[in-house]
């Protein structure tokens, strides 16, 4: 938040490259930061669609607008993206609130703030309980080195503070623990590399990157302790969608017997809907994310270059679903559980009256 | 080879942006475009090796060197890839011809030549050993799209003519059955975005690219028929070394049931070894591989961009080893077998006597 009252987010589209803040003065440039991906992160969607409302909360009231001009609003967030439920849980909540407040503009400021309050205390609390499982690796190896693979960005940079599968890193980094992490690149946006390997190297966190196809080399040769990843939907039934590229990653680590963990807040879990593949739906991003490839010029220009026949098509699917059964279990900011619907009750008993 | 007897190749490097021929001279020239891959798929690295002492012997004439000169063109061209059994394969076939020739310098030529005659008959001949694999999926789909993927260039680029997994695709092109390819672009150095995609559009094939992640969501979703790759060397008992991340694709095909085929000239096969885990040397290459892609600016400039921290580190695994268990089959100029010794010696008997 600025002092005038609007929202500044980090644009997440040129880092590592460039630390540039864009100010978000309506709900419209919440809904197109979310959209174009100045800010991403299943967390971070969420944040910014809260303060999204509250853009809208203010400018309904400046302009003297009526009330279906903030309806419009929720439908503009709420369809930014479909793959993040964290999306429609924040915009929920924030409906919720509008429903018994007399203050709109304070109430929903107050409640976007919370927002990202709770979301910083879930991710600190996602570490807490990750953490034991990066500190029983670093025993059994007597200190050595614990080689974390990690895919996307699932870190500070999604969230507010901490990030999801950063915290245990993070916590463990801070205990004196000897990590080091090994980035998969995150083809087509290069989340890894542009946004992951440049938390970690200002975490001094030793990290090395490498392209999505190396994970599968690295754990059949022992050099994979364990797998941790984000997720921007969980079904009911422990089914994880992520980032495009994760059940490749999922696969190996199952046939190498590397623990494959995924690192969520509960606000990421849709006790909804049970089959992942079927339930899901998956994003289809433009085609020039994968034909054209953004990064540094040795002139210091950033710049995108093409990768492939100018008349070649590309298809860009941005996520896909990991089975359960290829899950060893789920680091929750309430406790590690089970990848099924009796694992996750057992820490979030108040769902088991949410249908599926 | 040009009409003054030096040889002439397409620097694979700059495709699809420019086509540009590189003359080699010496073997030192077909040493280093070995090394930086102007040239590279496994039987177009063994050609140029084959020509390489053919240009050595031409320069140790000229030059009234001596034969150690041509000891040192074997061990540098030996040395120059070390994955690829091809090269070996080649490098042999030569010093074989030179040790029962006495007029080096044509019979290296002819030797080379002959090399790369057996190499066009036998991809043509693994085009048709493998297009009824095309054609059965063809009939069951009743004329449908039959939807292959495949992983880096194992094309005619790679090759000499047809290719290997391209050339079962060329052939059933050819024949009016419909296909068509999903073309994993295959980081760090985008063979498959940069040359199967051009190769494709060069014959008129309907293909799409994808990013190396995409492959398993495809194949979740029914929209991939058949897996088909290459390989640079292939192990008595079945295990394919081929380009990183060709294993991924390998476990993905396996849990969707697709049907996941290796297309492979038998030099490819290193019948001296089993266990392609243990026993086959894995190239590392430099990291910049990883750290830049290279591509084609809007002002029409090939350039590269960095898509990391400046200091983050990167590591480039170049191939992979997908276990035996994984593939479904080997297209050899021969025929199909299954990818154990029992299978490539029905198909190579001769092989019987090599010991592993």
């Amino acid at each position: 938040m600025t002092d005038d009252g609007f929202v500044e987010v980090i644009d997440q589209r040129i880092l590592p490259h460039k630390l540039e803040i864009v100010r978000l003065t309506s709900y419209k440039d919440a809904v197109i930061a979310i959209k174009n991906m100045t800010v991403r992160g299943a967390p971070l969607i969420g944040a910014t669609a809260a303060y999204g409302i509250y853009l809208a909360i203010r400018e309904m009231i400046e302009k003297q607008l009526d009330g279906e001009f903030l309806d419009v609003a929720f439908e503009e967030l709420r369809a930014s993206r479909p793959t993040a439920v964290n999306l429609f849980w924040a915009l929920d909540r924030m409906r919720e609130c509008l429903d018994h407040s007399d203050n709109f503009l304070s109430d929903s400021l107050n409640q976007a703030n919370s927002i990202v309050a709770d979301d910083i205390e879930t991710c600190r609390m996602i570490g807490v309980h990750g953490l034991p499982l990066v500190e029983d690796i670093s025993k059994r190896k007597k200190g050595e080195i614990v080689n974390i693979l990690t895919h996307c960005n699932a870190g500070m940079l999604g969230c507010v503070q901490w990030g999801t599968i950063t915290s245990p890193i993070y916590q463990a980094h801070l205990k004196g623990i000897k990590v080091h992490v090994w980035v998969d690149e995150t083809r087509p946006r290069n989340q890894g590399s542009n946004l992951t390997a440049y938390e970690l190297t200002r975490h001094g966190i030793p990290h090395t990157l490498i392209v999505d196809n190396a994970g599968g080399h690295l754990m059949q040769h022992g050099m994979v302790d364990i797998v941790i990843v984000g997720t921007d939907r969980t079904t009911r039934n422990g089914d994880v969608a992520n980032k495009i590229g994760t059940y490749l990653k999922a696969l190996s680590a199952k046939d190498n017997n590397i623990p494959f963990y995924v690192a969520l807040p509960s606000t990421s879990l849709d006790m909804t809907i049970r089959d992942g593949l079927t339930e899901i739906p998956i994003e289809e991003r433009d085609q020039n994310e994968v034909k054209y490839i953004t990064g540094l010029r040795s002139d210091g220009q950033i710049d995108s270059v093409l990768i492939c026949p100018e008349t070649t098509n590309a298809s860009n699917y941005g996520f896909d679903v990991t089975p359960a059964r290829l899950v060893t279990g789920l680091i929750t900011e309430r406790g590690v559980c089970e990848a099924n619907e009796n694992g996750i009750l057992s820490l979030f008993p108040e769902y088991s009256t949410t249908t599926a």
